[in-house]
């Protein structure tokens, strides 16, 4: 059976293909994880942090991870043209039996996908983002929190919620009214001589680019707090960033009728996330 | 690209196959719903309950059900054997662009699988089951709960916790302790003359058996409480039930160190539950 929604390349199990097993437990319950990230001329960048990212995930879930040369090998056979692309990279516990029992030793499946890169207009990282906040709460699941699993109804209903293109992202909190992150992103605040990112242990999804920030700003000595953070808070602060691996830092200029005027940045960001 | 790990059937939008579309947003996000039901001889068993939910949890999620007449013509397709089985209904939103917004119109997709039946073995109607209490606690989500959709991770790290065949099942709580149903079924509890269900308002599945036992004990003037149930309640219960569509009503013998002597049951359950 051949697929033609796409002109991109799949490899399913490092073989070129658009189809995958319709039995996975990708499809039947979420059960997997995945990676975006971006590949330049066969080599993904921040690489190290994603496959230790993706294998502290399967382990979180108790999926065998695929190796690292493997996974290396499925990138650069799919991206070896100059131009910059986006990798998506998909692990599932693979195929079992009707119901939820996972077999031991299941052999995972991997699905590494390339894209295109998405239009980053260069007026987007100089004027700063147009941000929403979602009426979506993100439910507490300390279990699952940080893990970048395939369970992302949360994230698409919350995507629902806008069709405005000015709107760059949206901002979800939880039940108890914590900023926790963006639906694609994570989010950073500069407030005086130091920085804010909101705490993940019992939602969100904690991104490479945050865990690059997070390094790098320490490695400069700037103190980041990881903690809760209410939506007035965010008021008070000097400079809000949105993080991802794939569209990089962007700095917000508005959430609903709060507004910045983009100033010069007291730290470097865009700089640390390359360097960390 | 052919898969051979089952030699039971799947139509794949209406056509047989056992490949997928490796760009499905219900194996990206989860993005989607499910049924498993009973079909003998091409008839799906409560079938007007099933497509009404089927349609409701899509409704829930912005996807554009199949129709009636096309799901029960692939239904009557793969099961027009004389014995009974299993199928299993997924309906997602189908092929998009990478990220989690869905285009207005897209066409779902939809995989109807049959299954052999479980293996139930007539010791286990009789003597009723013993169930266990799972470590995992639900998250609350009020805008997915009751919903029967594809990000079932929770219900997969449950499931992970037990490898003991002796244990028919295990039991759900939320965080805040109260019992919300089993990992593959719904919880009832009698209690003197009244029968007691958890409310679904903020996680759980609201299965078809639940909805039918609960229309068939009004019908019969027995009152049920939809309502909030602490483990310790359990306790005090006559007799405990869990609900399937597959494997219908199962009395509870043992829940971790409590025990109950099956007697003869207050309430035909069994009998209302294929009435209703």
């Amino acid at each position: 059976m051949h697929f033609l929604t796409t002109s991109m390349p799949t490899l399913v199990n490092g073989v070129l293909s658009d189809a995958f097993e319709v039995y996975d437990r990708g499809l039947h319950y979420g059960d997997g994880v995945f990676r975006t990230l971006i590949v330049k001329q066969g080599i993904p960048i921040w690489w190290q942090d994603h496959y230790r990212k993706l294998e502290a995930d399967c382990h979180a879930l108790g999926i065998m991870p695929p190796d690292e040369p493997t996974l290396a090998s499925d990138i650069r056979c799919l991206s070896e043209t100059p131009e910059k692309n986006v990798i998506k990279i998909i692990v599932t516990r693979g195929t079992g039996d009707r119901g939820f029992a996972a077999q031991e030793c299941m052999a995972a499946c991997r699905i590494v996908s390339l894209f295109p890169m998405p239009d980053l207009s260069p007026e987007y990282a100089a004027a700063g983002v147009k941000v929403r906040i979602c009426e979506l709460r993100l439910g507490h699941q300390p279990r699952l929190a940080g893990i970048k699993h395939l369970n992302r109804l949360e994230n698409v209903l919350a995507r629902m919620e806008w069709s405005d293109h000015a709107i760059a992202e949206g901002l979800l909190l939880d039940g108890d009214g914590n900023v926790i992150e963006g639906v694609t992103s994570n989010l950073f605040m500069v407030l005086g001589d130091h920085i804010v990112t909101p705490g993940l242990s019992r939602c969100g999804v904690a991104g490479v680019a945050r865990e690059r920030l997070i390094r790098a700003a320490r490695t400069h000595d700037v103190d980041v707090e990881i903690r809760e953070i209410q939506t007035d808070e965010m008021q008070q602060a000097d400079a809000l960033y949105l993080t991802n691996s794939v569209t990089g830092i962007r700095r917000i200029r508005q959430i609903e009728s709060w507004s910045w005027v983009p100033g010069p940045d007291r730290y470097p960001l865009g700089t640390w996330l390359d360097e960390a």
